[in-house]
């Protein structure tokens, strides 16, 4: 070692010391940290109270936000950061709530349990300590005895057999009992199971797939059918797993899961199809592309992972949907006199029309998709 | 509020603030960490040391997960937090470096250096030392004298000047500099600098904005126009500041554009501007919506957060373009009669096609945007 190369380490040393004691008072910090969150889980628990706080966890983040500022340091490395700790924190609280059961003296029936979808609901209610029992076709002739002292019965069958089932359960569970079931579309099943158990009815719509492993942060939509209060502690439930709940109507369920399933997959579905039907150079554009293209061409390249029945049955749900993608197509051949015309101020035009509507939702998308184009980048 | 919760806020309360207190004590030692860790590079580049140290930071991580699981702490959870600390010191290390110039004694011309791409280059060659000069309208009388000597001009103007510019600027220029362009279409600017100057010509095109604050691991397609080995030294030093170079022939750099870009944001342009035709209830939408659908709207959001002038010459650069873009909007035309009918099985054909047709791409887009997802739900 050269005698520059000395000076040298015999500079950076002590640097590196104190970098070295700074990492260890944060790890103890981050340790008492962790502690005095378990205290808070704690006492959270013994009062019955909702684990995640996602307003909390909102103020704090911008709190530190503008504390780093004025520590000459950059915001968006301090949210990156207390992203992680925050959800450190989350998990550890879900975990030890996640098990929790509020009634786990109650009979919860799964019809159709062997489905993806029934059977997470079976692994999730067995793990909290329920009596779970499962009621598929071949089992058809034990429903009586399987029915007689349920206190809630999960029907987890395709749309279209969801009426049909309703029927045949009714009849043979106790009229206290609630029915509850998991599609997508909730005015028909709503008032289908209301038609057939004169009991509680609430329609689920849990908005993930079946692969999920643990409902946190993932949205239920619940809508009401009859007897709300009966029907509580099912949407307490699925809250302590850690769920979101948002209440809605099923007509306005329906109305908006329209644009989002409906619309957003038939879109991207016609798009796959188009570059499908002009031989598009996938893998050439994916050379030639930002992160971002890659991340949209990977949205589109997604569903066609993915089984097309469940596509066609979202797509094709109600005729209102099939309406309202008709409506689509139409709206964009309105464009085709614009590219004609080749109108550029026309296309600006509508640019801001369009740009207003968005309103402050724009700016917001930008500042998120920045954020996870940054993580793209690290990764890819 | 009822006497049950009154005690649990009075209780929780002191733990929220003992939270609080030790979060701000965290970001005084990031703060500290940071002024300690500018010491070291400014001791680093004072003694030409490389800053990047990958060593030191394995062996970082690996101390720190040992004294986490001595603490009772997850050690990956320890090593995700310092992955976030030590990939901002190393943003900020590498910033620092960037800087170095390829040919600092060259001259650098940058037309429309006023605009927001080419100020963005202004400000890359100046912090690598280049000599930059700036001409615009308003200071085209010196322009012979900001010509003389150039060793690159580089013309950042809108698609339809570049041809008239390439041919005001080329006369004045010394015969062996290069011209290059920054325009996102290549065929007619790339003709039209070989046209106007007799010397090195090749297009660039950036695939990225005007705001990004480095061009680390971002992609510039450089198109050959003439005399290759004379501008080799312009895209080396793109490469040195981090760029991803990919090299194509100015038509295939067109056609690969005309999906990547004007198809993909007319799309994105067509779907927004139906939800607003619509007014569909987008607030309300985010909240019933998993996190790949407020990531789907995110992109459409964003387009409309930027410059439809921007987008208007994207989208109606060329005759093919807008030829491609009234093909696309026939093809969706052809599904009006699969709705009509409600044929379902029509479209699981048609999914199970263009599923085939998109291959393994299909899977690991899967896998791509599931590892989104997940810092999705992490964020939001």
């Amino acid at each position: 070692m050269d005698k520059d190369n000395t000076i040298f380490f015999d500079k950076i040393r002590p640097m590196r010391d104190e970098i070295d004691r700074i990492d260890s008072e944060i790890l103890l910090l981050l340790a008492r940290r962790q502690a005095q969150v378990e205290k808070v889980v704690a006492l959270k628990k013994a009062h019955n109270m909702p684990v995640y706080h996602p307003a909390r966890e909102e103020d704090l983040i911008s709190r530190l936000r503008s504390q780093a500022t004025q520590a000459g340091m950059n915001p968006d490395y301090l949210e990156d950061l207390y992203r992680v700790i925050l959800r450190q924190s989350r998990i550890k609280q879900t975990r030890k709530m996640a098990l929790k059961g509020l009634r786990p003296e109650a009979k919860v029936l799964v019809v159709g349990g062997a489905g993806q979808m029934g059977a997470m609901f079976v692994r999730l209610f067995s793990r909290s300590g329920y009596e779970v029992r499962v009621l598929d076709r071949e089992d058809w002739d034990r429903a009586p005895e399987f029915c007689k002292d349920i206190d809630l019965a999960l029907i987890s069958v395709p749309i279209e057999k969801t009426c049909e089932v309703a029927n045949a359960v009714a009849p043979l569970l106790p009229p206290d009992a609630v029915m509850a079931d998991l599609t997508s579309v909730k005015q028909a099943p709503v008032a289908d199971m209301c038609q057939a158990h004169k009991g509680p009815v609430i329609g689920l719509h849990p908005l993930f797939g079946p692969t999920t492993d643990s409902l946190d942060k993932q949205i239920v939509v619940t809508c009401d059918g009859r007897d709300s209060d009966a029907c509580q502690w099912v949407v307490e439930q699925l809250n302590l797993w850690g769920a979101v709940i948002v209440p809605a109507t099923a007509g306005e369920h329906d109305a908006v899961m329209e644009i989002v399933q409906a619309l957003r997959h038939f879109a991207t579905f016609c798009f796959g199809d188009f570059l499908c039907q002009r031989h598009a150079p996938l893998e050439r554009t994916l050379e030639f592309s930002s992160p971002i293209y890659r991340l949209e061409l990977g949205m589109v390249g997604r569903l066609f992972a993915q089984d097309p029945g469940l596509y066609a049955e979202i797509i094709f749900a109600t005729p209102e949907r099939r309406a309202l993608l008709k409506e689509y197509i139409q709206s964009l051949s309105r464009h085709l006199d614009m590219l004609d015309r080749n109108d550029k101020s026309g296309f600006i035009d509508q640019f801001n029309r369009v740009a207003e509507w968005f309103g402050p939702f724009s700016e917001q998308a930008m500042r998120e998709s920045t954020f996870i184009i940054n993580k793209l980048i690290e990764r890819f």
